[in-house]
């Protein structure tokens, strides 16, 4: 019988996040993990498949977190400002206390190939959900994608600006990068 | 050794886009392709790496073409409109007679999980390329990487309108895609 272990998935995050980013991430084993977080190989397995998905299971819940805010937004609201108060309301994910955490696991995955090919798959697979999301608003293609799209390019921004400081809510760089973006787009 | 064989490269192409629509893309070998176009697999592996590559080829000119659009655009041209250029320049690429053929890669395309994320890849390269470019005419970020976003969202409506359609030249789907993205971003 494993005993209960108070914060398992933390501990093995924060182990996992401080490896990778010592030995590099094909360097780092499962076994060293479960050391480094002082639990069982066994413990590991229980909450994650493999040693990458501790960098991509947070993905699913904001994938639903986003299309939810989406669903839930004023009927009046235009594509784009449904999307961009959705990824306002992810400052409740994307709090100080994570900004740490976030900012390791974007240095992970920028070190290797195919972290950053799965980190752009779970990005595409977001936007394709939030034009989901936009389409059962009943907005049409293809502002639908257009505005998903943009979002998707507002996300990545704010989410680099929000890592890249340690003061600021990420709220307040989805509101900056949204700007910026009309202002490109606009041309101006 | 070999004879030399009119337009081989186009032949293997069209022989493999037959194959992968009519069997689907794991189900195609090297061996059947050759054989469809009437040519060995030696001269299969002379032209591509492996079947895969015959799907995205053509990727890095693509990606060149671009790049070199948008450094040679006027230096008051905004970002957007340097982005909006090069891809209407790559109308020559993508003319009436390649139109069947994009129409069936796209099909062999998204029936394939590993060759939608191959393509994804492929199209997050060249937002990254087009950024690069951006910065190299002096256009700071994010505003840089907002452009280049823009401009792949842009370039995935336009191809996609392009192939869906049997008139209508490329450059003029672009021009609609690009007042759509504003109008979609402007919040209208």
């Amino acid at each position: 019988m494993a005993r209960w272990e108070p914060d398992s998935r933390g501990r093995l995050e924060r182990a996992a996040l401080a490896l990778y980013g010592e030995r590099g991430f094909d360097n780092t084993t499962v076994a060293e993990i479960a050391a480094r977080a002082g639990l069982t190989e066994r413990t590991f397995f229980r909450y994650f498949a493999d040693k990458r998905e501790v960098l991509f299971w947070g993905a699913a819940s904001l994938q639903e977190h986003l299309v939810n805010s989406v669903s839930a937004a004023p009927q009046t609201a235009p594509p784009i400002e449904a999307v961009a108060a959705a990824l306002e309301a992810t400052g409740t994910v994307f709090d100080d206390e994570r900004r740490d955490g976030a900012r390791q696991r974007q240095h992970v995955i920028s070190a290797n190939t195919e972290l950053r090919e799965r980190e752009l798959i779970k990005l595409a697979s977001l936007g394709g959900a939030l034009a989901e999301a936009l389409r059962g608003r009943g907005v049409e293609d293809p502002a639908a994608t257009l505005a998903a799209e943009a979002g998707i390019a507002v996300f990545k921004v704010a989410f680099e600006r929000w890592v890249g400081h340690t003061e600021g809510d990420y709220a307040h760089f989805v509101r900056e990068a949204l700007a910026e973006l009309r202002a490109v787009t606009a041309g101006t």
